[in-house]
C-alpha cells in the first residue's frame, strides 16, 4: 500500500520537507489533500482523521503520514521515520540521532521564519500584527539568521567526512530539509540573503547541489512543486526585509 | 560511564524535561553545569563544546547529553534516544513515533509558552517587549492552551489501553513531559489555569499520579529541583495572566 501524506494543499509549508525526501527517493506516495472526494480522499478526509473521536493517538496539526494504520505526526518525526526506508538516514545508527537533532535544529528555525509574520498569534491577520511583525523579522535578520546559519556551515565544516554533506558521507534527508530552509529563506528575505554565499559558502554549495540531483530538479518543474507563496511559513513580505548588518 | 547531561543551571527550562525522565528511572547521571570546573566541569565546559571548532556536530543549544562520545542535541531527540534503556518508551516499537510526535507536540506548545513572554525577540529583555507580550499571552491562554489541552485531553481518552497514560498501557516519558508542561503552566497562569481539572480531568489526574510516584516526589523535594522562576520557559509574570474565557 501507498504511503500517504497528509498536508494542507496550495503551500509547501512543513509538508515541503517530507515531499522533498519522497521525492528523491522516487516513493510511491499519495498526496491525500489533493485527491478527490469521491475516492475518500481531499481535505475533508484529512479533517475527519486530525477530529476523529475514535483514531488512537490522531494528529494535533499536518503534516502526518499514514502508514497502513501508523499515524505519524510531526516533520522530523516523519523523516526520522521514513528515511530507512528511502535510503536517506544515515547507515551508521548513532548518526540517525545526529540527524534528527538536526532536523529538530531546521525545524526551530522554520518556526522563527513562521513567527516573523505572526509574531502576536498565528490565529490573527499578517495585517493586524505588521508591526510586531517589522520588528521580529529585523531581529531575525539581524541575530537568528546569523546565528542559526553559523552553526549550520559550522557543522558542515566539522563534519568528519568532508563539508559536502550534513551527517555522514552521503546524502541524507537533513540535506534536502536544509535545502528547503535556505530555499524558503532565499524566497522570503532576498535582500537578507544577498551574500548568502559569501557567508556561508558550504551551506550555498549543499543548497546549489540539491538543486541539481535529478530527481530533485525533475520534481522542483513538476506541476507537484507549489510555488513559493504567503500561505507559506516562508512569505515574501517586503516591508519585513532588509540588508543584514 | 555516567551520562552527563548539559543544561543551563539555575531554571528548569527544557532541561527539566529531560532531568524528570533520568531521576524517575534513577538513572546514573551528571548534571555538567553544577559541577566543579577544577573537575572539567561547569558551565564553562559546556560552552567549550557548544563553541568547540573540531568537536564532529557540536550542538546547537542546550540541552544536550553526552553518552561516550556522542553527543544528542534536542530535548524530544534526547527522550527518544534515552527512553529505552529508563524503560521509560513504549514496548511496542511502532508506538515509539506516537511518543515522539506527541513530545513534538509537547515541544512545540512549550515553545509557544516561551514566546508569551518573548514574542518580538529572545535577544531583547522582557521589559522590552512588554505590550506585545501581552498581546500573545492573552492569546495563548485564549486560544492556543485550550487547543493544545483539548488535544491531549482527547489523546488520553481515545488511548485503546485506556486514559490512564498518554501511550499505551503504562508509563513513558511522554507522561512525565506531559506533568511537566502542566506544572509550568500552573506555575506561570495561575489565573487561565484556575479551571484546569473540570476542563482537563484525565491531564489533571496524569499530572496528579506522576506527583506522587515515589521517585519524582523524591526528586521534586530533592535540592536537585530547582524551583520555578523567572529564568525559565515558564514565566510567572501576573500582567500577562488572565482568567481563561
Amino acid at each position: 500500500m501507498s504511503l500517504e501524506l497528509y498536508y494542507w494543499d496550495g503551500l509547501q509549508g512543513r509538508g515541503e520537507f517530507v515531499r522533498l525526501a519522497l521525492e528523491e527517493a522516487r516513493a510511491d506516495y499519495v498526496e491525500v489533500v489533493r485527491g478527490k472526494s469521491s475516492e475518500g480522499l481531499g481535505t475533508a478526509a484529512m479533517m475527519a482523521l486530525m477530529k476523529s473521536r475514535d483514531e488512537p493517538y490522531p494528529p494535533f496539526a499536518p503534516p502526518f503520514l499514514k502508514d497502513g494504520d501508523l499515524v505519524i505526526a510531526q516533520t522530523a518525526n516523519i523523516l526520522f521515520y521514513l528515511s530507512p526506508r528511502l535510503n536517506l538516514a544515515p547507515s551508521v545508527e548513532s548518526l540517525r540521532y545526529v540527524a534528527n537533532g538536526l532536523q529538530l535544529t531546521i525545524a526551530d528555525m522554520v518556526t522563527e521564519a513562521h513567527d516573523t509574520h505572526h509574531p502576536l498569534a498565528s490565529g490573527l491577520n499578517y495585517e493586524d500584527q505588521k508591526d510586531a511583525a517589522k520588528l521580529r523579522a529585523h531581529d531575525f535578520i539581524d541575530h537568528r539568521i546569523p546565528k542559526f546559519m553559523s552553526y549550520f556551515e559550522r557543522v558542515l565544516k566539522q563534519n568528519p567526512a568532508g563539508d559536502t554533506f550534513m551527517v555522514g558521507d552521503a546524502l541524507s534527508y537533513v540535506d534536502l530539509s536544509m535545502f528547503q530552509l535556505i530555499d524558503g529563506l532565499l524566497y522570503a528575505f532576498p535582500r537578507a540573503l544577498k551574500r548568502f554565499g559569501e557567508h556561508y559558502p558550504r551551506l550555498a554549495a549543499l543548497h546549489d547541489a540539491v538543486l541539481v540531483r535529478p530527481n530533485i530538479a525533475a520534481y522542483l518543474e513538476s506541476g507537484r512543486r507549489i510555488e513559493h507563496n504567503e500561505a507559506c511559513v516562508f512569505r515574501h513580505y517586503p516591508e519585513l526585509d532588509k540588508a543584514a548588518t
